[in-house]
């Protein structure tokens, strides 16, 4: 999704190229590009949230793995290639832990190589796992196209929705998840107008969610999370949709901090609840969502936040990164496949495997 | 309750002597008192949240009432002295909507003068209603302490409780209303652990709560409103205790944006949620909740709260300062007289009238 003509990301150049990003952390007051020449810079952009969501970390590892391959000299053996591919995958794989997508896209960059050992020569690998890079980030393109159309029938002209977070075109390579159907409803001649949770501590809501909707001219109104249930309360909200970091084979989905909430009060309000993901976001490998790692962030992100320090200094803070939302409070998957509901380990394994 | 030796708020002088208020909108960073000098600056510090906290906006009125008289010439008359008294106290009232014990505080100020008219000379007027502001002022601090020895039975030894924005000895005269309890609690020797929601969009939470547990020596951790959900299903929370700005005579009850995301939560995972609040807190004029009127704030305090603006210009934001917690998620309501339970018209009224 281009903003003022700039891509989320892309990669410049040939194997000895680089990954160019949009600095996301600076959004919405300042939109500039870094230029990511080595895994290292990779690394700190993924683990800085300079990108992320989880399909766009994904395909950032992907053309990390260029990147980090790059210092190999070109003579080297086979051998050589295999060790240091092991290491830049590891690696970038260290950089966040929760969203799978990261985890999927390396398994598959290595999955790509394993399949040339010995087919092409080493000289060669380096170009086919661009190709492989370059095939994950044009499918991520089609899957947000397809989640938009395939979500878009929940939505009924005139209809308000939520969002938590930013599960829009700045998360992926190009359209969205979350987004996408309302992006899509909205082509298709819908009015739809849409809360925006603001999303502490990082404010992806406020910054990123808001900032793609108005440059859209979708309808947006900005709220603090705990605002979500009084919204819900007073009828305002038709219906919640939200992105996913990683979602178990039951369908217990993990995504920002402050979904679980948004989840529980839907329920209660009568709201249907959906989760909208590419199938790369499960982890059938998880029976259910207990499994899944939660990265903890830095204090610093709730009591020094934006520009000024809002809390006492020495304070104890627990700031997990994400929650665990549990499959019987989701209405619905939207996945590149179709809705998966009523959510339960047997639908899901119909619709991923 | 002093801080570093200052008082939340204290009168200075006599009739002609001036309001003094540690300027709470700077706090932690920084521990100033500004002293006003007119009926306009206390109006500015409610409205400006200089002061805040339903009994401490009280308090601070019917201490604007006295600066408001001191532009009268001592030699007025009897009529000149009704018409400026109606004047101050419409003005101050005209600050903050939806706390009740504003209103509460001017209409004491204002009985108590009636029922003096013609019984005191003019010229003595004024002094009576210092005596009055002093009352009030005094008898909050009793209440405070009356609302923490009822409260802190439904504590128990190692504990950890929940509470949302501040309802400290900030937002009274000494020592609090929800955090009176949890003060009592470990004054009696038990040992207590707290979270605190930060409270967006001006984080009261993060700024006053967590300070001041932490100068009583309270072990608190700092989460962010969204998190609250989290913790509960994590079985971290014994309890959850909150201020109120107004209950209705079904005691329902407006309080901080949030409390109502909170209270859903705190249902849903059979957390019991208590309600701490001095008996003026209640207007039994409102059959119900729905009645209170609530006061949406600018959207600046949302796109624009710390130093560095985090939403995009121009966003449309809903910005409503309290919400409504219907009767029936309310464990308890704890007054200076007793803790009201099952929570509903009949057992309020018999405490309250």
């Amino acid at each position: 999704m281009p903003y003022q003509n700039i891509e989320t990301l892309s990669w410049l150049g040939g194997t000895d190229g680089t990954l160019r990003l949009i600095d996301q952390t600076l959004l919405p007051s300042e939109v500039k590009e870094i230029d990511c020449r080595s895994v290292e810079t990779v690394w700190e952009a993924i683990k800085k949230l300079r990108v992320r969501g989880a399909p766009a970390i994904g395909i950032s590892a992907a053309y990390g793995v260029i990147t980090g391959m790059q210092t190999l000299p070109q003579e080297d053996s086979l051998d050589a290639f295999k060790k240091r591919l092991n290491e830049v995958t590891e690696y970038l794989a260290s950089s966040r832990p929760t969203a799978v997508n990261l985890f999927w896209a390396l398994d598959r960059m290595k999955a790509k190589a394993e399949s040339l050992y010995g087919q092409v020569p080493v000289s060669e690998l380096a170009e086919c796992l661009l190709a492989e890079a370059q095939t994950i980030h044009e499918e991520d393109r089609t899957i947000c196209r397809a989640i938009g159309k395939h979500g878009q029938d929940i939505i009924k002209n005139g209809d308000t929705f939520l969002t938590h977070c930013n599960a829009g075109g700045l998360a992926t390579a190009d359209y969205g998840t979350a987004l996408a159907v309302f992006f899509a409803a909205a082509e298709s001649g819908k009015k739809i107008s849409v809360y925006a949770d603001e999303t502490r501590p990082l404010l992806q809501g406020a910054r990123l969610t808001a900032w793609e909707l108005m440059q859209r001219g979708i309808d947006v109104t900005l709220i603090c999370d705990s605002m979500a249930a009084l919204v819900m309360r007073q009828g305002k909200i038709n219906g919640v949709i939200v992105g996913a970091d990683r979602i178990a084979a039951n369908g217990d989905t993990a995504n920002k901090i402050g979904t679980y909430s948004a989840a529980v009060n839907a329920k209660v309000h009568n709201v249907p609840f959906y989760v909208a993901a590419p199938v790369s976001t499960f982890d059938l490998t998880l029976p259910d969502g207990s499994l899944i790692p939660i990265e903890e962030r830095l204090a610093d992100e709730i009591t020094n936040g934006f520009g000024k320090r809002t809390a006492p200094e020495g304070v104890k803070v627990y700031n997990p990164a994400f929650d665990v939302t549990p499959a019987e409070l989701i209405t619905g998957i939207i996945t590149e496949r179709g809705i998966i509901s009523p959510v339960n380990t047997e639908n899901v394994k119909r619709r991923v495997r």
